[in-house]
């Protein structure tokens, strides 16, 4: 079972693609019953796209339930970096240790990290050198698993580095795949002690569900459908098969 | 007009399948206006899957303002049996005889009845009958209606009972399947006065459906999209030709 | 960047089809961000559909926050004459200067107006003129531009008026069609600094969608994915080809 403080956009989404695999979702974010709810989980995902004091409260007790108890805490950082209550609340729930994975694009990650302005490379591999710098001086000095996804995926715990090359320009085309890839990893990290590992997986497996999906090159709407398809289809063998993790 | 205060996840759902049925859903939860929309509406669907206090409090204003204008309120206890707030909650709400149909699945009509440590049956039959004792008694003492679904569902006023045999194991599949069974049945329920008749109509509806919808065998994601096509295709000469009623 | 307050039952939809044309959707009602949000965005969409205090409050400030930087905001006053809340609400906004372009359906924009209590004309010829006039006397004495959809759109400043005949009878069976209209609307009003021009061209291109995605008759279900991918296909030449805007 995996316990969602999500977003009210892709609150569907999340819940639908933890299903697919086969996992419990569950969404509950009453003061009165988070900890609780927790309790039943064997992972949280926290998703700040539709914020408001009450739920930053509900955030911070469902995770300090969940570390409490050992279980791991996924963050969706979504929009750190365009408002400040966004970008205080996520650095605070990382400051305050309560985060086992932080899944987010380059914009969030760098926001996270308070790097963000002194990220202006002259060039597009400046740049990238430096949120991957960015990224990699997150995990470690916060002892988190920082999980960057974009055209080239990132997975680091500070030391190694994952790198993920799956995936479909398409995914961008639809509202929520960063959501999904924020719920599958919360999906893994309940059955995957390894958080690295998880997080790797988690991605590696949307982004080769991505790929089998677009397939036969289909428009936006009809996509999102197959992408929930193709999560109930990817096996083993075409993980094995299909994964490029580096 | 059916009147729904329900959960985030599935709320595009419940609304879609009862505007597919050519009735008019509306959703609305302030307390300043529960009331109000109560009075314009044929039914009242509460479900408690994403609950919080300010909700309740709009939840019992609508169902009291419903009962007192002699209007059907169906609940759909999501969850109850997890947490404290959401089994003390659907308790209260039918101790104080504001529903007319509970709708759920065994393990919640077992939280709302209250007998859900002593069910520990020593095999699966044994299982299933004392679920269904536990249905015909909180029917019988409470006044309500319990429409439980399951591979089997099982309607009772406590005294006389349905069983309904339709629908498809994809069904489980998809997020939402229950809280759409619990929109329907308030659909039924703002046009057919026999609440117990209405229940089961909803769940043979609903199965049939899901029948009609999982002949191609789909996946879950491409399922849920003609589960909305197959409410809009089922007829009456489907329905007489399908319903596994007994 | 458009930014929503809107409901909850059509909200994914909403970001899903801003994004469909191109433009970033981004979903923020705390009252501790929503001005910073609007004015990272280009236009403002309100919608009234799931309501309550304090989004009543976050959606003041938001629009003030936009009128100060001149951005333009669209009001759909979801419901505006079934309840109280939703009438006093729409009509404050507008009252208060702070509304572009009000999009609604013809009950709704009487509400708005005030005329609601007066238009029972003895045909189908006479509601419709009635109509058609409160909404040319609300957006000659308010200022806002008014789209009013239906069988047939209307689009006025009080002094000229556009109708578009667009459209497909299908769309009136998907939940948040009219939703949808009023955040392309939103979409089109960042781009285009007339909004006559704007509201008139979102149901323009929201109308062929939905004739493209009729085009082989599909079940409600599968019209709903079949409409998000017509937005992605509707080109320069579909519109000159198709629009019937007079």
């Amino acid at each position: 079972m995996v316990h969602h403080l999500t977003n009210w956009v892709t609150i569907y989404d999340c819940a639908q693609v933890v299903k697919s695999l086969g996992a419990s979702p569950v969404m509950a974010h009453a003061l009165e019953e988070v900890e609780e709810m927790t309790g039943l989980a064997g992972a949280l995902v926290i998703n700040i796209g539709t914020l408001s004091p009450a739920w930053i409260e509900a955030m911070f007790l469902a995770a300090r339930a969940a570390r409490k108890a050992g279980k791991p805490v996924v963050l969706d950082p979504v929009g750190a970096g365009a408002t400040r209550l966004r970008t205080d609340t996520s650095r605070r729930l990382v400051e305050e240790g309560l985060i086992t994975v932080v899944r987010g694009n380059p914009s969030e990650i760098l926001a996270v990290s308070g790097q963000a302005s002194r990220t202006r490379g002259v060039d597009a591999a400046d740049a990238i050198r430096d949120v991957q710098a960015a990224a990699l001086a997150l995990a470690r000095s916060k002892g988190v698993i920082v999980s960057m996804t974009g055209p080239e995926d990132l997975v680091t715990d500070g030391i190694g580095s994952r790198s993920i090359r799956n995936g479909h320009p398409l995914m961008a085309r639809v509202t929520g795949s960063g959501c999904v890839a924020s719920a599958l990893t919360g999906a893994f990290c309940a059955v995957e002690p390894d958080p690295l590992k998880a997080a790797t997986a988690a991605l590696a497996v949307w982004g080769i569900a991505g790929e089998w999906a677009a397939r036969n090159n289909p428009r936006p709407g009809t996509y999102q459908t197959l992408l929930v398809d193709a999560l109930d289809e990817v096996n083993a063998a075409m993980i094995r098969e299909r994964a490029r993790v580096g």
